[in-house]
C-alpha cells in the first residue's frame, strides 16, 4: 500500500509526502515516487493527527444524557447505573460512532478505559484508527471483586491476540474504587509485563479530602506511599495536586493527561498547566467520555485549554491546601491571568507529540519513518483565512469541517470529509436509539 | 417571496413552518400551504438563529495577527498600528468574510463596532444578514477629535439611509478611549434620536485601576455619575464589577454582552454569569472580534460560555475589590466550582431570545409573527446524536457542520451548507493577503 501527497503545504513550505506502508518514507519538493493513491493536495496542510489521550469511546451513547450535574450525583445517580445496562453490541457501536467521530474531527489513536473492552476493540480494528485499550478495573474494596478482576487481567493478558494498531494497557479506575491492594497488584502486573497504565487521578476536591480521611495522605502521595508512581502511569485529570505532589509527579516522571472540557463542565477544578509544565511534567490532552465534554473533538479541547490556562494561569489546585490565607489575595493577583502562557503552538504539541511520548508511539510528527497518520486541512475553508499564522489558525479558529482528509497508518480513513460506511452507523446508531425508547 | 419548511423537528414535534414574506406565516402539523421555495427537512430541527451582539466583524482580517499577547501590548503595538493602515475595501472585504463565517455557523444577526462602518454595511446589504452597526467613537480626550466626531455622528444619522435589517447604534469605544464630554454628548444624543449605545465597560483590571486613579471611582460608578446608563445601553464584557455596580446595572436595567473566549483569551476575566443573572440582567453573548476569538462560532460560544461559569462560578471581579481577605478562603472554597449553573438551555437563551432582547429585534424564537430568521440542524450529524436531549447536544456537541440551512428575514442564504458566492469571497481575501504580503 502506497500513497502520495502532492503539493501539499508543510513547514511553509508546498512539499510532496509519500507513505510507503504505514511509515513516511520520503518527503520533498516534487518527489519521483509513483503510488497506488495519489492526493492532490494543493490548498491543503498537512498536520500530524490528534491524540486523545483520555476517553471512553462507547459513552458517546451517553452525549447529553444527564448534564449539568456535580460529578458524583452524575456518577451515581445517572452515569453508573445507566451504563450497568450496557451490552457488548451497544458499546460496539458506541465505539463506532466515536470512531467516527474522531476520524471526522483529525483524531487517529485514544486511550480509552470502559467496560466490555472487546467491544470497543472490534470498533477500532474495523475503523481503522489506534487505540490504549483498557478494561475498566474496579473492585470497590471487594475482596472477591479484586480477586476475580486479577484472574481475569492475567487470563486476558495470556490470551490477547497482538493486533496491529492496539496497545493494551491497565485501567484501575481510581484510587476510591479500586483496593490498596489491588493498586499494589496492578503495578506489579504492570512493571512484569510491561504495560502502561492509565487512571484516573485527583479529578475532584472530594477524593482528595476522603483520601486524607481514610490514608492520611493525599492521592499522589498515596499512589507514591504503594510503589505506583512511574513514567508508564498515565494519570488523566491531576487537578488537586499540590506543589509537593508535583514535584512527586514529575520526579516519577507520570504522564499526566489534561482534560479541560470535562473538569470545566463538571466544575470539578482547574487543572495547574503552568506549573506542571514549569517542572516538565508531559502533558496530553484528552476529550474525557462524550457525557462530560459533550463531543471528541480535539480542535475544541485544544483551544479550550489554552483558554482555561490564560484565564486562570493560578494553580487553584493548591490554593486551598498551601496558601495561608493572608497570602492569598496577593498570590491570585499576582498569578492570576496571563494571556501569554499555552500558546496555540504548546496546545497543539499537547494534542500531538506529548500524546506520542506517553504512549510511546511514533507519531506526532511528519517526519521520513513516522507513522503515516496525519490530517491534510483545507486553506480555503473559511476559519482558516487570512493566514498570518497557521497553527494559530488551526488551534484557534478552525472548525471541524475544516479537515478535508484523515490518515491512519499509511490508510486514507477519510477524504473529502467522506468516512465510508458512516451511514450505516448513524442508521445504528438511530436503531440504538429506537430500542432504549420502546425498552424504558 | 414565500418558503415552506416541511417535516421539521420543532419542540419535539414534526411540523411544517411556512414563512411569508420576511415572517413567520404559520406553523404546524401538515400545513395548507405552498410557497415559491420548499425545503423538505425530514431529519432536521429548527431552531432560531443566534445573535452575536458584540463583534468587530472585519477583524476576520486580522484572525491569528498577533496571539497570547496581553491585551494592552496586543492593543497598542500590534492592534491598532495594523487597523490604522485598513482601507474602506479592506474593511468591506474583512466584513464579507465575517458574514459568510456567521451564516455558516448560524448567526443571522450582529452587533458591530468598526472604523469604516459604510463598508461593514455594505458587506451586511449585500450577504443578506442583519447588523446594529457603529462607527466606532475615539477622541482620546482631545476636544478637536470630539468635535470632529460629534460633527461627523451628526452628519451620518442626518443623512443616513433607513435600509431594511439595519439598525444603526452609538459606539463609543470605551470610557478610556472617550472623554467626558463626549461622553454625555453621546449619552443625549442618544436619548434625542431614540439610538442603542454599544460601549465596552469594565474589560480589564487595568480599566477599573486608572478608572479609580483618573475619576475617584469606578467605570459603571463613573457612567453612572454622568447618567449615561440606561436601558438603551449594551455593554460589551463587564468582567471587574463588584456588587455595588452591578446592583447600579441592573437597576438602570443595562443590557450586558458576556464574551467568554475573548475574556479567556486575552486573560482579561472571568464573567461573574451568577450574580448578573441573580439581579435579573439581560445577558447576550457576543464572540469580540476574530483577533481575541479567533473565530465567529456562536456555537463555540454557547458552549464556552457555559463551561467558564461552571468552573469559575465565584464572582472573581468582586474579589479584589470587596471581600476581606479573612473571608477570601471560605468565599472561594463555597462559591467556587458548580457544574449546575448556566446550563444548556440558558446558553442558547443568551445567544438568542436575550440578544433580540437587547436590540429590541422580534428574534429568539420560531414563532407565528416574528422575524423569520432561523436554522435548520441536520439531526444525522454524528455530533446530534443520539438524541437524548437536543438542546444540549446543540450547545455542548454539535460543531458548525451540523447547520444545513441558515434563513434571514425570510430568505435562504445557506442550504446543504453552500452560500452563493463563498468562492468569490475566499478568493477575494486571498488576494487581499498576497497584497498584504507584498507591500509589507
Amino acid at each position: 500500500m502506497s500513497v502520495l501527497i502532492k503539493n501539499v503545504l508543510l513547514n511553509d513550505q508546498v512539499q510532496d509526502v509519500f507513505i510507503e506502508g504505514n511509515r513516511f518514507e520520503a518527503i520533498g519538493p516534487d518527489l519521483d515516487a509513483s503510488a497506488r493513491e495519489v492526493i492532490e493536495a494543493t490548498d491543503m496542510a498537512v498536520f500530524p493527527s490528534f491524540i486523545n489521550a483520555h476517553t471512553h469511546a462507547a459513552m458517546t451513547l451517553l452525549r447529553g444524557f444527564a448534564d449539568d450535574l456535580e460529578l458524583y450525583t452524575w456518577l451515581n445517580d445517572h452515569i453508573w447505573p445507566f451504563e450497568s445496562k450496557l451490552t457488548y453490541d451497544d458499546i460496539y457501536i458506541g465505539a463506532k460512532l466515536a470512531c467516527l467521530e474522531m476520524i471526522k474531527t483529525g483524531t487517529t489513536f485514544f486511550c480509552d478505559m470502559y467496560w466490555h473492552m472487546p467491544a470497543t476493540l472490534r470498533a477500532v480494528s474495523e475503523m481503522g484508527i489506534r487505540a490504549a485499550l483498557s478494561s475498566v478495573f474496579i473492585d470497590f474494596n471487594d475482596p472477591r471483586k479484586a480477586k476475580d478482576f486479577r484472574a481475569r487481567t492475567r487470563k486476558f493478558f495470556r490470551e490477547k491476540e497482538d493486533l496491529d494498531r492496539i496497545l493494551y494497557t491497565l485501567g484501575p479506575h481510581a484510587i476510591y474504587t479500586v483496593s490498596r491492594d489491588s493498586l499494589i497488584w496492578i503495578s506489579e502486573f504492570a512493571a512484569e509485563n510491561n504495560l502502561l497504565i492509565n487512571i484516573h487521578l485527583a479529578e475532584t476536591r472530594k477524593e482528595v479530602e476522603d483520601c486524607v480521611k481514610t490514608h492520611g495522605m493525599r492521592p499522589v502521595e498515596y499512589l507514591e506511599s504503594l510503589g505506583f508512581l512511574g513514567p508508564n502511569v498515565a494519570a488523566a485529570h491531576v487537578v488537586w495536586v499540590t506543589a509537593k505532589e508535583m514535584d512527586i509527579l514529575a520526579e516519577r516522571e507520570v504522564k499526566v493527561v489534561h482534560n479541560p472540557v470535562s473538569n470545566m463542565k463538571l466544575g470539578s477544578g482547574i487543572f495547574a498547566f503552568k506549573e506542571l509544565s514549569n517542572r516538565g511534567v508531559c502533558i496530553g490532552l484528552g476529550t474525557d467520555g462524550c457525557s462530560s465534554n459533550n463531543n471528541l473533538d480535539m480542535l475544541e479541547e485544544m483551544k479550550i485549554a489554552a483558554l482555561l490556562a490564560k484565564s486562570s494561569s493560578f494553580d487553584s489546585a493548591a490554593v486551598p491546601a498551601n496558601i495561608l490565607e493572608e497570602d492569598l489575595k496577593d498570590y491570585l493577583e499576582s498569578a492570576y491571568l496571563d494571556p501569554t502562557i499555552f500558546t496555540a503552538g504548546q496546545a497543539l504539541e499537547c494534542a500531538t507529540v506529548n500524546g506520542a511520548g506517553i504512549f510511546g508511539l511514533d507519531m506526532g510528527k511528519i517526519a521520513v519513518g513516522m507513522l503515516a497518520d496525519c490530517i491534510l486541512i483545507n486553506l480555503n475553508h473559511h476559519t482558516l483565512l487570512p493566514r498570518h499564522d497557521l497553527v494559530s489558525n488551526l488551534v484557534y479558529s478552525a472548525s471541524s469541517e475544516a479537515i478535508d482528509t484523515t490518515i491512519c497508518n499509511g490508510r486514507v480513513l477519510m477524504q473529502n470529509r467522506k468516512v465510508p460506511g458512516e451511514e450505516k452507523i448513524i442508521e445504528e446508531i438511530k436503531n440504538w436509539e429506537n430500542r432504549l425508547r420502546t425498552t424504558t
